[in-house]
């Protein structure tokens, strides 16, 4: 079990057509492959999605970090000291998803090795999770028809609409055309991605009031400190804190300070063995938590969902695991498949997923 | 891999003398063992011990609601399945010791059934812990002695000081003589079990201000609610909670009350999977920890042991691990052994024990 190498691969895969949103927009996924190899002759992989807008990452510092500093920093460990390599890790300051795809590969060499999915090892509370599909900006019968697509295609019924505009009723129009198209027969919640101040966010709430909104997602900055504390203390649904909470100390401050009501977890940034100490201390501290998404690829996905599938809270709600349907291709040999609405995780060693060694060569883009 | 049975076996052995504290007094090891089967005829032992005065359990109510009601709500689920098998427990009320003593032998189990430690399942930070020893109630010259004995014959240099007698004077007394006697080569910190009132507590603290203590725990109940924040906050040493966090919810409310600054982690009470819970959370808080001993047996502190190497933070402050030297015999096989202060966790495979099967024989009470 022993590591004895960690390789880092940049790969790009073009989208299907361009993502907008508040904080930017993507051409194609051009992310990091990590792969992480025991002396048992075991690959553990996972992928690391720079997002320099968010993190500050991008694909050839990910790559410099790993290749330069962490790469050095794991040899001699075995798969089985993960706070060990976490600690190792945490000396480098940032690089979270470099960091996160590390661990996750880590985590899918040992479930390889002992012979079990990741899931089983982490609490192997169920089998699938229901997907909740986003909806990207663009007129409210463009944003219905989507959802439609999205429901009669893959049986998809919670939609994620991402709101931020100006002004404000640009999307209050499109999540009353959703509620008003499908009546109660789909689940609705709203992601500002911060593109509003605190007083935008409270009127467009009010508008939205009688909407039946699950959740709202960062609809201000937090760095908007006291704005963002009088629009949660008058929300009366759950106010997630996704970008505002990356670290276990994030989500303390974030929450004790009233700034959110329930977190995102992302295991493109806080990988499986730091995304278990978020669920267990926003758990613990009393708060939903819903597994996002950080525009993952496949194999993202399958983390997210081998993650989200181990507990019961990151189970309950539908986990955001469309994104990867706006690439045009992948890297595994098998590709997930959303059906009835859900994705039912691999029964299979580790994550659960097998690279085609053809798509790799084809896509990778260091040689 | 699948749970085909649940044994409880009450078992008693004496203690060497009877064991003094504020709340109560115990003559022998009155415990339950913990046996749980698999269709693999792998088998997972841990032990719960009934601490009616601090959880409400007895021996036969911990036999009983093992024979009565989890047994039967195991059956079909697998060592995998940790979370669906807490969800189960969780449906009955209480339990504490009963529940973590299930949750233990399951991970037990896992551990033998994959040729693991659980040390190493759960983090595999490092594999030995400093021990701390308690001293009970005693004259100063007496409990002096008994330090030093510790050191001489264990190499032990952490003191846990039992406090709480009326006048404090008697304790204050006790930890003036030991810090004189050995200087600055122990370290000390005093745990009270909830025997005074804040004010006398906040006596006491002041005539011991010059003893360099590392924590104070539980001097007064938390239940005394205003006074026990207001001695937490003029305290300038981490306030253990111990008795009063049971649970991670307890965990939260304590903190964030202001009623403690640090944890004490009893894996009799929360098991591996809930301590991990509540490890995750107090790191997630920023509070120091520190491991417990719910008065265990051999089998008890090898678990603690287990769960502390895990991590930095449970393995970096000596672990209250001495208590079954009070013992007159035990079920292992090779018993513990503390040398140079340290306990060595097991490499082999679950938590590392063997019980010897004369010795069940002979201490068991159900037969």
């Amino acid at each position: 079990m022993k590591i004895t190498r960690v390789e880092s691969i940049p790969f790009s895969i073009p989208y299907r057509k361009p993502l907008h949103f508040a904080s930017g927009e993507v051409h194609a996924a051009e992310h990091v492959l990590v792969r992480v190899h025991t002396d048992d002759g075991v690959v553990g992989v996972a992928e690391a999605p720079p997002r320099p807008y968010t993190y500050g990452e991008t694909q050839r510092g990910i790559v410099a970090v790993i290749d330069d500093v962490f790469a050095d920093q794991l040899q001699g460990l075995t798969l089985l000291e993960r706070e060990q390599i976490g600690d190792r890790l945490a000396r480098t300051i940032g690089n979270p998803t470099a960091k996160s795809a590390i661990d996750m590969a880590v985590w899918d060499a040992l479930g390889k090795t002992l012979d079990l999915p990741v899931t089983d090892l982490l609490g192997g509370y169920t089998d699938r999770m229901r997907v909740s599909h986003m909806l990207g900006f663009d007129d409210p019968a463009t944003m219905v028809a989507e959802a439609e697509r999205m429901r009669e295609q893959y049986g998809i019924t919670t939609f994620k609409v991402k709101v931020g505009r100006r002004p404000a009723s640009l999307d209050v129009a499109v999540v009353r055309a959703l509620r008003e198209h499908f009546g109660e027969t789909v689940d609705l919640y709203i992601d500002g991605n911060r593109g509003w101040t605190a007083a935008e966010s409270a009127r467009a709430m009010a508008q939205m009031a009688d909407l039946g909104l699950l959740f709202a997602e960062e609809l201000c900055p937090a760095d908007d400190v006291l704005g963002r504390r009088w629009l949660v203390g008058q929300t009366n649904i759950p106010f997630i804190a996704d970008e505002s909470v990356p670290t276990p100390a994030d989500v303390t401050r974030e929450i004790l300070a009233g700034s959110a009501t329930a977190i995102n977890i992302k295991t493109a940034r806080t990988g499986f063995t730091q995304s278990r100490r978020v669920h267990h201390l926003a758990e613990g501290l009393g708060v939903e938590m819903v597994m996002g998404n950080q525009i993952d690829g496949q194999i993202g996905t399958a983390c997210a969902l081998a993650f989200g599938t181990a507990f019961r809270a990151t189970s309950q709600n539908a986990g955001e695991m469309s994104n990867f349907l706006d690439m045009s291709d992948d890297l595994l040999v098998e590709p997930l498949q959303i059906r009835d609405g859900i994705l039912q995780r691999s029964s299979r060693p580790g994550i659960g997923i097998d690279l085609d060694p053809d798509k790799l060569e084809h896509y990778r883009t260091d040689n």
